[in-house]
This record gives C-alpha cells, sequence and structure tokens, in this order.
C-alpha cells in the first residue's frame, strides 16, 4: 500500500523534504488519557501487550491524538527473552522482574532460540491490525532491544543501577557471554524479520544499557551483534540507538545502518562529526524539557532544530517521554517541529 | 605532621614519584567484614556516620587491611541537605529517602546555610580522630557532593533514575535552581573549608549525578558551581569527578582544580586530549573488572596502568566499589598496581 505520510521514509533514503519528521519514543503510553483507559481494561501491561486488538489500539493513537509522522508497535523488548523460555512480570513502579536467569552454562542449556512465529505470533498480530488500522496513514516501526542489553535484562533478572551481575559474566565467564548474545542475535534477527514480514516499514534497535560498559567491552559484546543484525536485515531501514554510547559514535557511522538514535547529552554537531555525513540522525530533545513552559518548550525546540540543521534529520526526544508529561505540551513540541521553517 | 606515606600529594605536585598512588571510592564499606561488623552494631548506616570514634574506624580500616595510599572520611555527601534543614533516612536496598523535599520559593524559606561547625561537628570530630588514628600514615580526603547532584536529591526527594522532578525545575523554574544551587554552594564550601581546618589534606567533590544532564544544562547549573567551589577553596588540592560528564571534558581543563577523576566509560588518552595536560588524572578502572579471575585483573589492571603511561595517575576505580566484591581481589588491585613496574 502506499503511504499517505512517506516524510521519514524519504529523509532515510536522503531525499529533500518539506519539514522534518517528527515521532516520540514512548508516544504509545502513560502520557495519554486514552492509553490510560485502555490499559485499566485489562490486567496490566504485559496482558495489554499480548493482546494484539488493544495493543494495535494504543499503537495508533498518538496518530490520532499528537499528530505524529510515524506509530510504533506497541510493545516491550523483554518478549524475546520470554520467547526463549525466561518470562518476566511487570512489577509496579519497580520494573521488569525475572523469575529465573541465566548465570550457568546449565541456564543457557534451559532456554531455546524461538520460533517466532509462534511464540511471538501476538506482535506480528498487532502490526497486521495496526497496518489495516493506519491504512497507510504512515509508516509502522517495528522494534527489538539490542543483544547487550536483552543480555542484561537476562543475567541480571531485573533492572539495575549497575547491572553489576551481567557485566561481571562479561569479566568471568566472556565464552559463555558469548553464546547466550549469539542465541538473542538469532532470536533478535528472526523477530525483526517476521515483524517486516508482517508490515514494519521499518525498525529499530534499542540499546538502552549502552552506557555502562566501558569502551573494549561495549564494542565485544554489544556492538559486534548489532553489526550483525544491521547486515541481516536488507528489507527495510535500520535504526540504532544506543543510549549512552557517547564512545562509540564513531563506529556507529560504520553500522550498516540508516538511522543513529542521539541521547540528550551528545552534542550534535560533535555526533556529526564522529558519526559523518552518511547516516540520518534521530533526537534528542531532553524530555525534561517539556515540563517547561511553552516560551520555554518554543526556545529548546528551536534550539534542537537549529542544531540539527533541516538535512538528514529525524526529530524525536532523547529518550522515552516520562509519563508525567502533559499530553498537551507534547504535542506542542511536535506542532512546533511540523512548523519549523526551512 | 609530616606524612609518611605522601604519594598522593606528590603525585599532584606534579613530582617523579617512584610508584602510581591508589585509592578507591567507597573502600570504606561494605565490602569489608571489618566493616559490617562496625556497621552492625549501630542502627544503620546514618547512626555510624554520625559516630565519630566508629566513622574514624572504618575510615581507617583499608589503609590497615588494603593497604591503600589514602583514607577518605566516612560520611555521606547527603550530611549537607540535612545540616541545611532536610533530613534525610537510608532505606535498607533503596537508598536515601528525604520527608520533605524542596520544589518552591516558600519551601527555599524554610531551609538555611547552616553553621557547618555547629551541624556538622560530628564529620569534622570523625576527621580529628581519623588523623591521630592516621598517625601520618597517609594522607586524608575530605568530600562533599557537587551542587548538581546535593541540588537533584533535596528537590527529588530520593535516587530515582531519571531525577525528572529535579530536571523539571531546571526548565520550569530557572531562576528557583539558581537560588537553591547557591545556597548550596556556599554551604559546601564553608563545610570543606572546616574539613581542611579539621585536617583533610585534600577534598574532593563528587557530581554523581552529572550524567543525566544535556550540556547546556550541565554548564548552567552544574560547572558553574563546582567552578565557584575550586575557586574558593585554595588552602588543599582539590578532585572533581563528575560521572558521566564525558561532554564537558574540555571545561574541566579550565577548572581551577588539581585533580580530575574519569569513569569507565572514559576512554584515557581521548580524556587527556580534551582536558589538556594541566590535570593529574584519577581513575578509572571499571569496578565490574574485579568480578573477574585473578588473571583478568592482571590483564584489566595492566591495560589501564599502560593507557594512563604513568604519569599523572592516582590509580583508582571508575566508580565506587560494588557491595559484594571479594576483599581479596580487591586487594589484588592495589597490590598490582603498587608493583606495576615504571
Amino acid at each position: 500500500m502506499q503511504l499517505k505520510n512517506d516524510l521519514l521514509l524519504r529523509v532515510i533514503k536522503g531525499e529533500e523534504v518539506e519539514r522534518t519528521p517528527v515521532w516520540l519514543m514512548r508516544q504509545a503510553g502513560r502520557i495519554l488519557p486514552e492509553y490510560r483507559a485502555v490499559r485499566d481494561s485489562v490486567s496490566g501491561f504485559i496482558e495489554l501487550a499480548k493482546t494484539p486488538e488493544l495493543a494495535a489500539e494504543v499503537t495508533i493513537q498518538p496518530v490520532d491524538i499528537l499528530g505524529v509522522d510515524a506509530a510504533i508497535i506497541f510493545s516491550d523488548i523483554l518478549v524475546i527473552p520470554e520467547a526463549m523460555g525466561l518470562p518476566y512480570e511487570m512489577v509496579e513502579k519497580r520494573g521488569p522482574w525475572f523469575p529465573n536467569t541465566v548465570r550457568s552454562e546449565s541456564d543457557i542449556k534451559k532456554i531455546h532460540i524461538p520460533d517466532v512465529k509462534d511464540s511471538l505470533s501476538y506482535v506480528l498480530e498487532a502490526i497486521k491490525i495496526t497496518k489495516k488500522g493506519l491504512n497507510g496513514r504512515v509508516p509502522l516501526i517495528g522494534f527489538a532491544g539490542a543483544p547487550w542489553t536483552i543480555f542484561a535484562y537476562m543475567v541480571e533478572g531485573s533492572g539495575s543501577k549497575t547491572f553489576s551481575k551481567a557485566r561481571a559474566m562479561l569479566y568471568q565467564e566472556p565464552v559463555l557471554a558469548h553464546s547466550l548474545l549469539e542465541m538473542i542475535t538469532i532470536a533478535t534477527v528472526k523477530y525483526l524479520k517476521a515483524q517486516v514480514e508482517a508490515g514494519a516499514n521499518l525498525v529499530q534497535l534499542f540499546d538502552s544499557w549502552a552506557g555502562i560498559l566501558p569502551p573494549d567491552h561495549y564494542r565485544e559484546f554489544s556492538l559486534k551483534y548489532i553489526d550483525t543484525i544491521c547486515n541481516a536485515i536488507t528489507e527495510v531501514p535500520v535504526t540504532v540507538f544506543a543510549k549512552g554510547a557517547f564512545f562509540a559514535r564513531r563506529e556507529m557511522g560504520e553500522l550498516n545502518c540508516d538511522v543513529v538514535g542521539l541521547d540528550w547529552n551528545m552534542d550534535i554537531s560533535e555526533s556529526r562529526e564522529l558519526v559523518g555525513n552518511r547516516k540520518v540522525f534521530q533526537g534528542n530533545l531532553d524530555p525534561a524539557a517539556l515540563y517547561g513552559s511553552e516560551d520555554s518548550i518554543k526556545a529548546a525546540t528551536s534550539r534542537m532544530m537549529a542544531s540539527f540543521g533541516g538535512a538528514r534529520h529525524i526529530a524525536n526526544l532523547g529518550h522515552g517521554l516520562y509519563p508525567d508529561l502533559d499530553p498537551g505540551k507534547v504535542k506542542l513540541f511536535i506542532d512546533l517541529v511540523k512548523s519549523y521553517p526551512r
């Protein structure tokens, strides 16, 4: 189906476009009362993500309500560990928690590379329903966690300030770590390809915990697997967002990907110098800027837009929306980007 | 009193020294069974910090047990908010929690710049007892939180992944934020000067939450106040450790301080290029490296020592010790640094 708004895809192709496209990480989520109403109709986040009709509904909400230039499928990066045999719970205010973890060779033997069309059929189904509902209005983004970030949760068993158990394994059992990372990578490639087959127009890898590794470990235990995934996904554009990986920007420029996400710590012109000119940038307003007054949001948005200089840019935040942001302020940011003079 | 081991101070003066000095952030703490025994004799962390004899005892423990080249007074950065009228509790496994926070002008009116010799006399007393106990064996480091980090806790009321309330204030109420930061800065200068008067041979500023600010906010709301403190402390050398502030390394080189701490994300030669040659570096082994085997710790330590190139370097970790590290492994790291061939 021909897309009515293909601005995002045209920017990625390197075309001159009439304005900068914009979408927001976590745009389908708690900031919208419409999302909270759907979420309250089920037992929680995981049930919502596993009910394709509802996942599709909340995926489309920000397109209708906020006017973003892309939808991103409502799901979670931790569906991959679950499909591999490591189920998790989402604990209110504390985040994900895994009753079992992977710490030894015998733990690895208990997990498997999933048949994603079976165990993750609910995501693929949600993508198909979303595509019908979008009816070509905007592109749909599929996504997965980068292998290091998924590994971090599978070993640690929960979120953590330090992920010290996951990082300990890199020093104690590097061979074991690589075999788990390889399994995750194979599962992720299969999963992203299935998302594309189901209708995703592009895909994004989230390396949320990139920033806790020293540069040499990042290269060995994260970038290597991101590189494998980028090379495997040839069907659609790929975005890599590695939060905190300021030290790997040069290497990001050499990945076989189309878009590099920047967080709000990263200076834009320095990043352009390090990453080079071949990548489209995505980002990078400080999400906290949307707590400010209208004037302050206007100033911050203009500063950001001017720094990116208009070309090869997909506007976004430097991280996901904070759940207590005012949807009116969020919409203001989107409108400001859309009306920003070329 | 003449110090028997003044290696650290001689490195800071720029002298050629016989070997690299070493100490560890959080060296007085849970990794040592001797610390846990003292801690178990009182109600908790805060009582321990407020009992000068015991604080002095645990301060000296790592000098005896681990053989480090400096002691750092056992205390907490949050004694400053408490002295300003904002008491806190330390909740097991969750960290600090403030029953009251500062979010408005009327909240600011309820706090004050403390008479540190009165309200923080327990820290000053602990320093005096420690100095006697050390009897000139090694220098004693005093410390405080950098104003932005203290501000973050006072506004947020606890630790946080995003410190979104504290960061919101920077956008919503920048004038209010600056007046709180100024109060914290004045209190901190008084506090550090009192620590020096009590016997601290050098002082360190910890900007633990530097890494969550965008570069422009970091300059405006953090570096500015660090600069004020560095200019005010003329009596002893000053170390600035701003975790995650990779984007501010050039500015760190221009501060009126002697030592710049590096975290384990920061490439050493790149940091030298950005910071320049006038500062001594402190750091930066990944604390998780100490989970590895002896061979792996040897390799990681050698790599770090070689990268710093021997000169103008105080060996340390890139962050505090993790509480579950094996003290034997920690001591191995210290011994490896001390015997590293020049």
